[in-house]
C-alpha cells in the first residue's frame, strides 16, 4: 500500500477502504507520509467528498491516533453537548447544571475561545478562584459528587486532528463536510460520553452560511456517532443573530445565571430548554413533553442553579458571584452605540460583532493570548427590533479606551437597517434525531 | 498576495492572474511557499484545469525561473523538433540531418532516456568517441559549421519544472493537460529555437491513450508556443506500435541511417518525411508539395546523410560507423521469439515492449544508470502482420543471459493475436498548424 495510489484512487472518485484510511492517518501522524501528499489527498477529498462509510472510518482512525478520556469511574449516563461555535453562545453554562439537576452526568472537557467565538472555560474563569486545571481523578470525583464538571483538556486527544486541521487551515480544505464531521466527531468520541448532542449553528456568526449545509453536516455527524455506538442527535440552530444579549465572559456568565433563574433573553431561554430537554429525551428520561417539564422544574425549583453553585464551589470558585452578579469587576469604559436612523434592524453580521468583542478585550486573536473577563458587548436591540434614531443599540464594555471608536463604527457597519420588519427566522431550524422514542440508552 | 487565497481561488474555479501565477511559481522555487501548499494547488488545478491564458502565463513564469539557451550566435533559422516520447522513436537522428541539409539550423539539447522511452543522446553515444558534453561555444560553433548539433543539456533550464514535476510525480497530478503543456513548452521555449515542431504521441507506447486527448494537448501547446512568439505546430502520431523495427541504441542508430539511405521501415520513413517537410514548411521553404520534394532530394542525393557524418565527426565520433553498421558491437546473445500460433498480430502493448528493451540492458530504470548500447529488440512482425506458428516475431539482443527467459514471455504477453487482420490505424492522426501558408518566419 502506498500513499500515491490512495491519492490517485480518491482523485478518481473511488471509495477508500478501512486499511487505506488507517495507512494514511497513521502515516501522516508518524511523519512517514510527507505533508505534500497529505495535502494533495485533502484537496482530492474536498473535490470528491467521502461516503458515510469512509467518513466513519476516518473518524475512528483519527480517534485511535491518540488518547481517549476514560469516564468509566463516573456512575450514570455521561452526556456531552457540543456547539459548532457561535457568538454569545453560553449554552453549556445553563444546560450542564440543568442536565445534572435531572440526574445526568456532565463531564465536559472544554476549550478556550479563539477568534470570534468564545470558550466556556474562559467564561467560567471570570469567577475568581475557578480552577479548570484538574487531574483526571479530581475531574471524575467532582462529577461523581456534584453531577457536573467543566475542565480544560488534558491528554493527547486526537493528534491526527491537530495534524490534519493544521494542513487544512493553510490549503483551503477546511470547508469539506466529511473533514469537518470527522474532526468534530473524533474529538467528541475521544471525550468519552455516552450521549452526544450537537448544536450545529448556521448563519452569519457561524462557519456555515446555509442551513441546508448545516443539516447535511449534522446528519453526517449523527450517523458517525451512531455508527461508533453512541446515542447522538443534533439541533440545527440560528446564529444569524448573537445568542442572548451579552457577549463577553463575565457578561455571559451573568446572562446564563439569569436564565437559570427563569429570566434572561427569550431566544437564549428557548435554546437552553430545547437542548436540555433533547438531552433528557436521549437519556431516556421520558417522552418529549415530560422532558420539557423536567427542565422547567429544574429551573423553577432552583435545583439547576444549585448544581452550578456546587460545581463552582467544587472547582475552587466563589459561588457568591452567582447570587451577587454586581460583584463581577466592571470594565472602566461602558459606552453606548446609538442608532443613526429610524427603522428596523434587518440583519446583523454576527461574526463581525464577535470580532468587536475580541477587539474590546473579551477574546484572543492568538492562542494563549490574555483576555479581559469584564470586556464585551451588551446588546440592547437585535434583528427584528424597531429602533428610533438615538436609541441605544448596544453597550460596549472595555478597559481599552483606544478601541472604542473603531468598535462603535464597526458595530454600526455590522447592522443593516430597513423600513419594514424583516422576515422572522426560526431559532431552531431542524432536529436530527434518527432514533424513535423506543430506543433509549439504559444506564 | 498569499498562497492560501491562490489555492482557494483555483479550487473555486477562478482564473489566476499573471501576478498570482508569478507569485506561486517564484515562491515554490525559492522555498517561501511550502510544498504542501503547492501540492494542494496542483490538485486543485488537476480538477479545475486552467484557461489557455493561465497556461501560457504558467509556461512563461516557469521559463523565467531559470536560464534560457542563447542561440543568437547561430546564423539562420533555428528549428527544434520535440517528441512526447515513444518506443523506437529515433526520428531526431533522421530529421535533424534532413533539416540541416535543407539549410535550417538544428541546435538541439537533448536528454537521456529514462523508463521505457529511449533518449537521442544515448543513441548517438553508441558511436565510439561521440561527445555530447559541449561548452555553449563549441555547440554554437558546430551548428554554424555543420548546420546541426545534438548536445546534452547545460545550464539551469526551467528549475520550476523540476520542482513542480517532482511534486506532481508523487501526488497523482501528472496527467493534467495544462501542467503537461506548461512543462513541455517551458523547456522548449528555454531551448531557444525559432521554430518548434511537436510530435505528440498517442497509444499504448505513450502517456496518452486517446488521440483526442493528444489533439487537445497539442492544440494547447501550439497556442502557448505561438503566444510566446514562436512558430509552433504539432503532429499527432500513433505510438500504439513501436516506430520502425529496432528498439535499442546502436540498433536504432543503424535504422535511422538506413532511413537516410531511403531504406528502412515504411512507417518510420513516412513519419520522418512528414515531420521534416512540416519543419521546412514552417521555415518558409515553400508550399507543402515543394517541402516534400526538398526532403526527398536531401535523402536521395545523400546530402542528409552527409550532414549526419559531418555532425558525428564534429562531435568527435567515428563517422565510419554510419557506412559500416556491422562495426557496431553486437550483443553476446541474439535470440528469437517465435509465434505460438497462426493468426494476425492484433495489437502490441508498446510500453511493455519498451520496458523489455530496458530489461535487456538498453535503458535505465534510475537516472544515471548505465546502459548497454548493443542491447534491445529487432521486431520482425508488427501489428497487422500475418504470422504462422513458429515464425520469428522479434530478435532479442542482450548481454544479460539471465534476462532472456522473462523477456521472451513478457514479449509474448505484450501481443494480442486474432484470426482476422485488425483495423488499420493512421500513423499521422492530425496536424495542428494554426498558421496559413501566408505566415512564414523570415530569416
Amino acid at each position: 500500500m502506498n500513499m500515491y495510489d490512495i491519492i490517485m484512487k480518491k482523485r478518481n472518485g473511488g471509495e477508500l477502504t478501512r486499511d487505506e484510511i488507517r495507512f494514511f492517518v497513521a502515516g501522516c501522524c508518524e511523519g512517514s507520509i510527507p505533508d505534500y501528499q497529505t495535502s494533495a489527498l485533502l484537496m482530492a477529498i474536498w473535490f470528491r467528498g467521502m461516503t458515510e462509510k469512509e467518513t466513519l472510518e476516518l473518524t475512528i482512525q483519527m480517534l485511535l491516533s491518540g488518547d481517549t478520556v476514560d469516564l468509566s469511574g463516573i456512575k450514570g449516563l455521561k452526556v456531552d453537548k457540543h456547539s459548532t461555535g457561535g457568538v454569545g453562545d453560553k449554552t453549556t453554562l445553563a444546560i450542564a447544571p440543568i442536565a445534572a439537576a435531572c440526574g445526568l452526568k456532565v463531564a465536559k472537557m472544554s476549550g478556550r475561545g479563539l477568534g470570534h467565538t468564545g470558550g466556556t472555560i474562559d467564561k467560567l474563569e471570570s469567577i475568581p478562584g475557578f480552577n479548570t486545571s484538574l487531574s483526571r481523578q479530581e475531574f471524575v470525583d467532582i462529577v461523581n459528587t456534584t453531577g457536573l464538571c467543566v475542565a480544560g483538556q488534558t491528554g493527547n486527544l486526537v493528534p491526527a486532528d491537530k495534524k490534519l486541521y493544521g494542513l487544512r487551515d493553510v490549503t483551503a480544505t477546511v470547508d469539506s463536510l466529511p473533514l469537518i464531521a470527522s474532526s468534530i466527531m473524533s474529538k467528541k468520541l475521544a471525550a468519552g460520553a455516552d450521549i452526544i448532542l450537537l448544536d450545529v449553528k448556521y448563519g452569519s456568526g457561524s462557519f456555515m452560511g446555509d442551513p441546508e449545509h448545516a443539516v447535511r453536516l449534522a446528519q453526517l455527524m449523527v450517523k458517525i456517532g451512531e455508527g461508533a455506538g453512541k446515542r447522538t442527535a443534533a439541533l440545527i440552530t440560528n446564529m444569524d443573530i448573537p445568542l442572548g444579549y451579552s457577549i463577553g465572559n463575565s457578561l455571559e456568565m451573568v446572562e446564563a445565571v439569569n436564565t437559570l433563574r427563569g429570566q434572561g433573553s427569550q431566544d437564549f431561554r428557548r435554546l437552553v430548554r430545547a437542548l436540555s430537554s433533547q438531552l433528557l429525551f436521549m437519556a431516556g428520561k421520558g417522552d418529549r413533553a415530560l422532558c420539557e417539564e423536567l427542565v422547567e422544574k429544574a429551573i423553577s425549583d432552583g435545583s439547576a442553579l444549585n448544581k452550578l453553585r456546587d460545581m463552582i464551589t467544587a472547582q475552587g470558585g466563589d459561588a457568591r458571584y452567582i447570587d451577587e452578579p454586581e460583584s463581577f469587576p466592571r470594565a472602566a469604559f461602558i459606552e453606548p452605540v446609538t442608532s443613526p436612523e429610524d427603522g428596523y434592524i434587518q440583519k446583523m453580521d454576527t461574526a463581525s460583532i464577535g470580532r468587536i468583542s475580541v477587539s474590546l478585550g473579551a477574546g484572543r486573536d492568538v492562542a494563549d493570548g490574555k483576555i479581559d473577563h469584564s470586556a464585551g458587548l451588551v446588546l440592547n436591540k437585535k434583528t427584528g427590533d424597531e429602533v428610533k434614531k438615538g436609541d441605544v443599540l448596544a453597550w460596549l464594555h472595555t478597559n481599552r479606551h483606544q478601541a472604542l471608536e473603531s468598535a462603535k463604527s464597526t458595530f454600526l457597519s455590522s447592522l443593516t437597517f430597513s423600513d419594514a420588519p424583516p422576515e422572522k427566522m426560526p431559532l431552531i431550524y431542524a432536529t436530527i434525531d434518527t432514533e424513535s422514542e423506543a430506543r433509549r440508552v439504559k444506564e
